[in-house]
């Protein structure tokens, strides 16, 4: 299936520039084995996706893109490596491994997730394009990623699991930025870097707002009816914990209905578009099709 | 004193833009409260002087500074807030208030630390000059705070605690990038929106080295005979701690000795300058006569 074909591409894509990037030269090694320990972890590398999904639906090569999606993941991957601290969401694994501070220790995962967070910004910084461009995508990547966007989002969601009863509009504001704001970045970013029109790029914007949410509700419907095995974590977490989910708000058929919905109002941002878009939508496809 | 003054202002406008920049609105409310809570715990406010010196040394306006010195100033204290944590150095006491952790609770010093360092580079992106110097002031800054600057350097000291008899080039290495690449970049950035010559920058950046060793020098010999009330911190706590120091590795006499040859280095730097620049020596003259 080509959508298949391109996912792995672009993962492969990311991952070669990832290494590129992040040398060993010139800074510790143990920060170094743990910063590529976390980022070498696999994943689904949606966000890169998203950049490249962009600039090919745009018809530029994959190559603008290589700064400003191995900083997406950086950023991605040190949310990751901070939230899963004992002080955070105290997890031990990760992807099937132990978790960063597991593997190395509590003050390594700090500083491996600070280095990723700052070099993320200097590698953006050396992206190839105008000054004007890269003005813009750091600006946009500091807004969506700090605390008015993803920073934000996960201090929310922690004072929310203290709570029992989160209403639906708090859940939603919590995953739009949490999850929401680097996704919407990352379309944003593709369409900054392959010069999309303005209004294209409000249409990015919005269709990548849904996507999050169809995201996150397919996220927690797999973790009600989901396959461990290809998960990676024990199914039926967020219930223990009582975690305030889509499913536990409005049903699991409501959380269904309510995923179909974000589908179709996704769809039409892409159809509003002026070129065809078959990546972005194939794309969307695998996020709420993915059993994993 | 004119240098007494300079400094005062100096710090008054540095304080007033941190509070301008860093809004209430749309964070969380505990997340600004963190944030600020560290952000107004005082201190000397040495890089963003050294940034305002720098400009008032070319004529320059001191508003040109303001996000670059209140950016450097946010990841300053987001470096102070996670090496304060109990995985880190496990401090309770910072500037004779509770550390942020101690505060509130660790997962918010955590992302006290990580939203102060994102929101940094979204505000320094917002800075009103060309946009060749943004992304000159972006790279350079993600540079001195990531894994071969100021986090490189933190892990390598905390590396270094846990052995005995660290040799003086190890020593020297981490304090060049735990605290002096950030002075070096201040200075920079400085230059940088001067538009100073190439050659001055170059003077400029290292004088900030030499400034940056006398810097630690300094700190260390205040821990040795500092007065408790004026610091803020235990006088005596490195040698309790077996910490490395200059006055460890050379005696205290080696180490004042060092300290001189050090100012006299940095005041050559100042006098290859193309202008005068009382200002930075008066700066130099605050940091190696400072009793706190």
């Amino acid at each position: 299936m080509t959508r298949q074909v391109s996912l792995s591409r672009w993962k492969q894509e990311v991952e070669r520039a990832l290494s590129t990037f992040n040398e060993r030269s010139a800074m510790p090694s143990r920060l170094h084995d743990a910063m590529t320990y976390s980022l070498e972890a696999g994943g689904k590398r949606i966000r890169p996706a998203l950049v490249y999904a962009v600039l090919e639906t745009y018809g530029r090569p994959l190559s603008l893109g290589h700064e400003v999606a191995a900083s997406l993941e950086m950023v991605h991957t040190y949310s990751l490596i901070h939230d899963d601290l004992p002080a955070m969401d105290d997890d031990d694994v990760r992807r099937g491994r132990p978790t960063n501070h597991r593997q190395f220790d509590e003050a390594t995962a700090i500083l491996a997730g600070d280095a990723l967070l700052t070099d993320a910004f200097a590698l953006l910084a050396s992206t190839n394009t105008s000054p004007e461009k890269v003005v813009a995508l750091v600006a946009s990547f500091g807004r969506a990623a700090g605390s008015r966007g993803m920073v934000g989002g996960q201090l929310d969601d922690m004072l929310a699991e203290k709570q029992s009863g989160v209403p639906l509009e708090t859940l939603q504001s919590i995953h739009e930025r949490k999850t929401g704001a680097l996704l919407v970045y990352a379309l944003e970013a593709g369409a900054i870097l392959a010069d999309a029109s303005e209004s294209d790029r409000e249409a990015l914007k919005a269709f990548g707002q849904h996507l999050g949410i169809a995201f996150q509700i397919q996220d927690d419907i797999l973790d009600v009816e989901g396959d461990e095995a290809l998960i990676g974590k024990r199914v039926g977490s967020d219930e223990q914990n009582d975690k305030t989910t889509y499913p536990k708000l409005l049903g699991l058929d409501g959380a269904k209905a309510a995923l179909d919905r974000e589908v179709t109002m996704a769809e039409a941002e892409l159809a509003s578009l002026s070129v065809e878009a078959p990546l972005l939508r194939a794309l969307l496809a695998f996020v709420v099709g993915r059993n994993h």
